[in-house]
C-alpha cells in the first residue's frame, strides 16, 4: 500500500487533476491520496490558499465577500466542468465555502486556519466525487473522521502522537481509494488547525507512517530533486537516492521541494519517500530512504544554500564564565517567541544566527535593547545579511580532507567566510557567508566536485 | 611607572628573592611590586599555597597544628636568613600566622581564602622588611589599605569597578616602592577573598590600570612566551611580540604562562604587558600590546592545545523550533552552577563543550538525567576525551585560504575533526578533536606552518 501526496500545481487545473487521476488509477497500491488546494495554473495566477487568506480578511471587513467566494468557487467548478461533474455535485462544496465567514471561532488565528485549510478540504471533496463519477470506488475522509489530532498555535501545528494510535483503528476497504485533505489536522476540541504552509506533504507523512505503507510517493512538478538549485547551476544532476539525514539537511538551507518537517513521521515510521512528477509518473524521481545499508554514490549528494539568514554579533569579555550570560540571551529571545538557528562562539564572542522570515525590524530592536539592557555587552552588531550553504552527502564521512578542499577553492575565490560548521553528523559542513558571496559558494563547491 | 609582578618560583628561595630585587633596583620605574607567596624551590617541594591549605584543613579538625604552621614559617625564615634580616623582624609575621585558625570567619570558604592569602600577604610583607633593611625605602601595602574591593564567590572573586576610584586616590612618594601582595581583595564588609589560583597576575594587571602605569612587567620562569608548548615542540619560537586578542585566545586553551583573567584589565587600561624571566631579565620577553597599529609578523603567532574538555552531544529532531530547548538547557546548567565553553549545533544535534575541571562524575550524572526528563533527547551522548587547539594570529586576518591549509594536513594524517569554529575574531581557528590526537594537531600544524 502506498501513500500518494499530489502538490498544488498538480492540482491547478482539469488536466493537471486528470495526470494525477491516471497516475492513482495506474497503481492499485495508490489507495490513500492525500490533496492539496490548488495552486497555480501560469506564473501570473493565485493560489488559492492565498485567495481564501484574502477571502478570510475581507469577509472580517464587510458582508461584501460574494466576490472574492466566487472567484474561489470558480477554481473548483473549473475542474469538475473539465470531468463533466454535474453541478449538483459542487452543492456541498459551495455551501461550505459560503458559509465560513458565519462560523462561530474561537479566535482570529483559529479563523484564519479554518479559511486556509478549506483549500484542500474543498479538493478533497472534489477529487472524490470525479473518482466515484468516473465509477471509482473512492471516498473522502478528513483528519475529524480519523482523529488527526494536532496541537500547539493554530496556523503552525504540530500532529499529536496520538493520531497514530487513532490511524491504528481506522479500517480500510481493499477496493475503495481514500482522499484525504492535507495541511491541517484537528485539535483536542474539535477545531481546525493548519500545518506550516506548504504542510500537505506533512499530512501524506503522517498517513504514511499511522498505515505503515511500503511507499509514501510525493508527487510534485519536477523530474527529481537535484544537487543543487537549478536557479544557480545550469542543469544540475538528480538526486537518484539519498538518505533521510541527507534530506533532512538539505531542506534546512532552501532545497524547498520536500517541506523541512514532513520528514519526521516518515523517518520514525521508517516509510521510504519517493519524490516525482506528475507530468512524467515513468521517471524514476528522488528515493529518500533509511540510512542502513546506504551505499553513498558520490561524496556529496548536494548543495543548498539559504539566503534569509541574519546574525547577531555579541562580545563580552569573560562571557563564559558562568553560564547566566546565554541564559539570560534565552529567557529574552523565549519571551519574544523567537528561535535562533544557530550560536558559535569564540573566546570572548558569540554570534547568533537567526531565520530572516522569524523577525521583524520592530523585534530586532526590542530585541537588542534587552540585550543592551540586562546583558551590557561590549559590543553588539546586527549582521543582516547573512547566508548558510549546506554542503550534504553520505559519502562525506570519513573523508577526512575534504573539508579543506571545500574550503580552499572558495579561499581563492576571496569568499569570506563567517562560519565553518563541520557537524557531528559527518555527512554535512555548514557554511556561512554574507548573502552576496552565497551563489558564488554554491558555484564553487558544485564545479570543483561535480557534484 | 611600572607594575612588576613577580611568579612564586621567581620568589621560592632567598637566592630568587635576591634576584627579583636586584631587578626591582635596577630600574627606578619598578615603584609598585606585586608578590606571590614562594613557589618551588624544586619539583619535590610544596608550594606555600598549598601548604595553607593542608593548615587550614588540619586547623580544622585538631589544635594540633603546630607541625603545620612551623613548616610554612620557615620557607620565610629561611628567606629572611638569606638576607641577615634580625630574627625580631619575623615576630609579626609569625603572630598573625600562628592566629589564623583562632579568628572569626563568616563561613568555610572565607576561612579557606584567608588562609590561602596569607602566603602572598606575609611575603609581601617580608620583602619590604628585607628591602628596608638594605636600606630601600619600601612600604607594604595590601588590599584593604588601598581599597581592592572584590565581589563574587570567596575563593573565585572579581574585582569590583569601585577600586579604580579608590586606587586613583592613593598617593605615592617618589622614592618609596611599594611592595603589594597578590591574589586577593577585601569585600565591601572587609573580609579576605581570592581570585583563582594564579591569581596575582589579576592583582598586578588591577595595580597597572588603577595607577594608569606604563607597563606591566610580569616576571616568570621562562624567557618568553613560546608559539607552542616546549613538551610537545621542540625548541618553539618564542613570542616577541603580540595583541591583547592574541594572548586571549592562546591562554583559553592551556597557555598557563599568563592567568587567563589577568588580561582584562590590562586591556580596558590599554597597558602594555611583558612577560619576562626572573633568571634572564635581560632577554626581552614577550611584549603583549594594544591591536592598534599592530604589524603582525609572521600568519601564525601561536598554537594552543587544551585537553581538559568535555562534550555532551545531544539529538532531537526540530530542536531548533522554537527558542525553549536552548533555554530549558540553561536553566539546568545554571542551577548547577555549572558553566559551558561553546555549543555548535547542527540541523537536529547539539554538541555542548564543557571545561572538565568544572564537572564531576556525580554533576555529569545529574544533569545528564535532568536533561533526559525534561529535554527527552531521541540520543544522548558523553564524550569524555575532548580536546581543543586554537590557531592564533593577528596575521590570519584576510588570508582566505589559511583554514584549509590548516585543515587539508590534519586530514591527510588521519585525524578526524569534531569541531571547526573559525571565530568571528578572524584572528584563531578553534580545532575541537579527540584528546590522543591533540598532540599530533599541534605538532602538524607546527610543521606546516613553521609557526
Amino acid at each position: 500500500m502506498k501513500v500518494v501526496k499530489f502538490g498544488g500545481s498538480s492540482l491547478a487545473s482539469g488536466n493537471n487533476v486528470d495526470k494525477a487521476l491516471n497516475i492513482i488509477k495506474s497503481d492499485p497500491d495508490r489507495k490513500i491520496i492525500v490533496v492539496s488546494a490548488p495552486g497555480k495554473r501560469n506564473a501570473a495566477d493565485i493560489k488559492v490558499t492565498d485567495l481564501l487568506i484574502t477571502y478570510a480578511y475581507t469577509s472580517l471587513r464587510s458582508n461584501n465577500y460574494d466576490n472574492i467566494a466566487n472567484k474561489i468557487f470558480k477554481r473548483y467548478e473549473l475542474i469538475a466542468q473539465y470531468f463533466d461533474l454535474p453541478e449538483k455535485e459542487l452543492a456541498e462544496i459551495k455551501r461550505l465555502l459560503f458559509a465560513l465567514p458565519k462560523l462561530d471561532y474561537p479566535n482570529a488565528d483559529y479563523r484564519m486556519a479554518t479559511f486556509k485549510a478549506h483549500g484542500e478540504r474543498l479538493n478533497a471533496m472534489l477529487t472524490a466525487k470525479i473518482l466515484q463519477h468516473q465509477g471509482i470506488k473512492a471516498r473522502f475522509l478528513e483528519p475529524k473522521d480519523v482523529g488527526l489530532i494536532v496541537t500547539g498555535t493554530p496556523n503552525n501545528a504540530e500532529v499529536n502522537p496520538e493520531t497514530y494510535i487513532n490511524l491504528k483503528r481506522i479500517q480500510l476497504q481493499t477496493d475503495e481509494r481514500i482522499i484525504f485533505p492535507g495541511f491541517y489536522g484537528i485539535t483536542p476540541s474539535g477545531h481546525i488547525a493548519t500545518f506550516s504552509r506548504g504542510g500537505s506533504d506533512i499530512t501524506g507523512a503522517i498517513l504514511a507512517r499511522g498505515f505503515n505503507v511500503d511507499l509514501y510517493e510525493n508527487f510534485t512538478d519536477v523530474d527529481a530533486i537535484f544537487s543543487a538549485n537549478p536557479s544557480i547551476i545550469d542543469h544540475p544532476k538528480p538526486i537518484k537516492k539519498m538518505t533521510y539525514q541527507e534530506m533532512r539537511e538539505l531542506s534546512y538551507a532552501g532545497f524547498s521541494v520536500f517541506h523541512d518537517e514532513a520528514l519526521i513521521p516518515a523517518i520514525q515510521g521508517e516509510i521510504p519517500v519517493n519524490v516525482k512528477n506528475t507530468n512524467a509518473p515513468e521517471k524514476p524521481g528522488t528515493l529518500i530512504v533509511p540510512e542502513d545499508n546506504f551505499v553513498p554514490q558520490r561524496t556529496i549528494t548536494g548543495i543548498a544554500g539559504g539566503k534569509n539568514f541574519a546574525a547577531l554579533y555579541l562580545r563580552k569579555y569573560m562571557l563564559n564564565k558562568g553560564s547566566g550570560f546565554t541564559l539570560k540571551l534565552m529567557e529574552i529571545f523565549n519571551k519574544h517567541h523567537v528561535s535562533y538557528e544557530h550560536m558559535p562562539s569564540g573566546i570572548d564572542d558569540l554570534t547568533i544566527i537567526f531565520k530572516k522570515d522569524a523577525l521583524s525590524d520592530q523585534l530586532i530592536d526590542v530585541i537588542c535593547n534587552e540585550i543592551q539592557t540586562s546583558l551590557n555587552p561590549d559590543q553588539m552588531q546586527w549582521i543582516d545579511d547573512y547566508a548558510i550553504t549546506m554542503v550534504v552527502g553520505e559519502g562525506m564521512k570519513d573523508k577526512l580532507t575534504l573539508c579543506a578542499s571545500i574550503l580552499y577553492p572558495l579561499g581563492k575565490k576571496n569568499i569570506s567566510i563567517q562560519m565553518i560548521n563541520q557537524g557531528a553528523s559527518q555527512i554535512s559542513i555548514m557554511i556561512g557567508t554574507r548573502r552576496q558571496d552565497e551563489e558564488a559558494v554554491i558555484k564553487t563547491i558544485y564545479d570543483n566536485f561535480n557534484a
